[in-house]
């Protein structure tokens, strides 16, 4: 089966509602879990790579999740469906590099999606719009223990599960949440908040986590021990840290319309008038100001508009999505240089949002009628 | 009589027409005159300055082109007043700062305007729209005759007429254009313009004449030498380099819209989208930004807008007018903070601007039916 008609339609997964998702765009767990007596990814040769994918891949696929699921070596997946993949947030990068015996399996709803031969035998997860840091959790945890009946896993009863990197050991487990801070950034409180979450022993990252820089104001938190806490110590912790967040967000958000009107219609404004009036941008520069063009639609200025449509916009604008509706629509070549993404990515954005009337807001702060 | 009763409406100003108006804003000539025995302003007293202030003003107010022009004092006016004229280039910078026995007299069609003890005793200049520069120099020329048969002006065999800076002594004339040069400065060629034109003894000078900044991409040329050469001389290399950076910025606009559609587009897309949604803007960005708005006009791509709105924003967005405006329609204090003229600045822009749509443009760089 061909990826795009698998692939949930981008409007339709910006709809799925969450809870406070005003601010929290998605939360996820995934486990890390590996098989005994056989080389870590890392550390195996191709045949035992093969040999490990063989046996794997049948039982994840038989899983009643993964029902009318999608199934596939990355191999066998072109470059721009590797990308596509990343960019939506279903496959790592680090996968998407692979291809000698990395397969992934994607449940029907998107919500499981099991990584094999990543840097563990298996990387399952679970990934929920909102706040529902609970449920993924719940949710993982069933795929996870229908799995060990099938599949010989490494446990001991010294370190828990065993992983390839050491800082994966014990429960395996990572817990995120990924968050739009426009509000904390904007107030500049963000690097506050980076320093407080980092004391309580949780991670603060850029949109494609570790390493990558937060565009459009998007965070990643998440748990960075997986040793002498349970599950549940550890998803309560970051759940309580979440929800502190989206407070502080919330309370930036209110100040700064209450201290600095001005200032943040000004850059609303502008993110408006840039988003639909360019002709060449940069793939950072449109998440940036899609970010703020968001803010005023949690602040009531764009009264008739769908954030959906917003939402939508910043996984259409990334390079990878971009080809594909240049190839889809025009039938263009698929290598599109960055110059020529940057010229398609801005005639996107203007006919998305051509029928969008700009901001509405008067000198007091709140929306206008 | 009030100034501001007197003054001609910006928009007025800015729809009379002038040859090569889409590049040379106004031409201008102005002579430096004093009259004998008397020491020059710099170095008279207050008493001296007052003298020759009752002496020249009635004369300059009895000359046929001044009828039911207005004439008064510096110190007489208000300093919003003063600054209003500086911003409409009726008088300069230098004069509106001096407060004893200094004066100006302003023709009622605003084409002459005579200054009275700013560096010289009388500073007299004619102002016409569009390449003009022999047309100006005539009107003043005849101003100047019926001054000198009144008044007795300072004149050497040997130097010339004599002015209180060595550098207009001789014919003490400077003749200037002002010049649009937004297709040079994007093509990056202005360095190598300003370079051509120093060469044949000319200046290249910033929106506020000497020692000021290219704001909007606006360039006054004007001669630097005063000694050695006839009027008509001068006048007339000016005219021819005048015309030859005319054409070098009409083949840059051809060239740029034939090499480089994208990155025009995406420049005057951007500068319309950012006028009309700001919430605050300083004088500097938003001539910048109308510089290139003025661009899109020129090449077609604002095909139902006069170009008149557009220039006089330009006139309207600067900071004394903004309070003048400010004062008027809603009564509002006169002393603005800078921040307070930003909001109020960008806030009249959006409203001037609400009707405009937005620029049309296809792929090919020609401007869309």
């Amino acid at each position: 089966m061909n990826l795009n008609d698998f692939l949930i339609p981008t409007q339709d997964i910006c709809r799925r509602p969450g809870p406070f998702d005003r601010v929290v765009l998605t939360s996820r767990v995934r486990l890390a879990r590996n098989l005994q007596e056989l080389p870590f990814p890392g550390r195996a040769n191709k045949q035992e790579r093969q040999q490990l994918l063989q046996t794997v891949k049948p039982v994840i696929e038989t899983m009643p999740v993964m029902k009318e699921g999608f199934s596939e070596e990355i191999a066998k997946l072109t470059d721009l469906d590797r990308q596509i993949l990343v960019e939506r947030h279903l496959i790592s990068r680090e996968l998407a590099k692979k291809t000698q015996g990395a397969a992934m399996v994607l449940s029907v709803d998107e919500t499981f999606c099991v990584m094999i031969n990543e840097e563990d035998h298996l990387r399952m997860q679970a990934i929920l719009p909102g706040l529902q840091i609970k449920e993924a959790w719940k949710a993982i945890d069933k795929l996870d223990t229908m799995v060990e009946t099938k599949l010989p896993i490494a446990f001991s009863s010294q370190f828990g599960y065993l992983t390839a990197c050491p800082t994966n050991v014990g429960t395996g487990i990572r817990v995120s949440a990924m968050l739009h801070l426009p509000g904390l950034v904007i107030a500049e409180h963000m690097q506050q908040t980076i320093t407080a979450v980092n004391k309580l022993g949780l991670a603060v990252r850029g949109l494609y986590g570790e390493g990558t820089e937060a565009l459009g104001n998007v965070f990643q938190i998440s748990n960075q021990m997986t040793l002498g806490e349970s599950e549940l110590e550890i998803i309560e912790r970051l759940n309580k840290v979440v929800l502190q967040v989206i407070e502080n967000e919330e309370n930036a958000r209110a100040k700064l319309l209450e201290t600095k009107p001005e200032m943040l219609f000004n850059q609303i404004g502008r993110a408006y008038g840039i988003l639909t009036n360019s002709h060449i941008i940069s793939s950072k520069e449109a998440k940036n100001l899609l970010s703020l063009l968001r803010l005023g639609l949690d602040l009531g200025y764009f009264p008739d508009v769908d954030p959906a449509v917003v939402d939508e916009l910043f996984i259409v604008t990334e390079p990878a999505h971009i080809q594909y509706e240049a190839k889809n629509k025009d039938g263009e070549a698929l290598k599109k240089t960055p110059e020529e993404r940057d010229i398609r990515r801005a005639s996107l954005l203007r006919e998305s949002l051509e029928k969008m009337p700009g901001p509405v807001m008067d000198a007091s702060g709140s929306p206008k009628d």
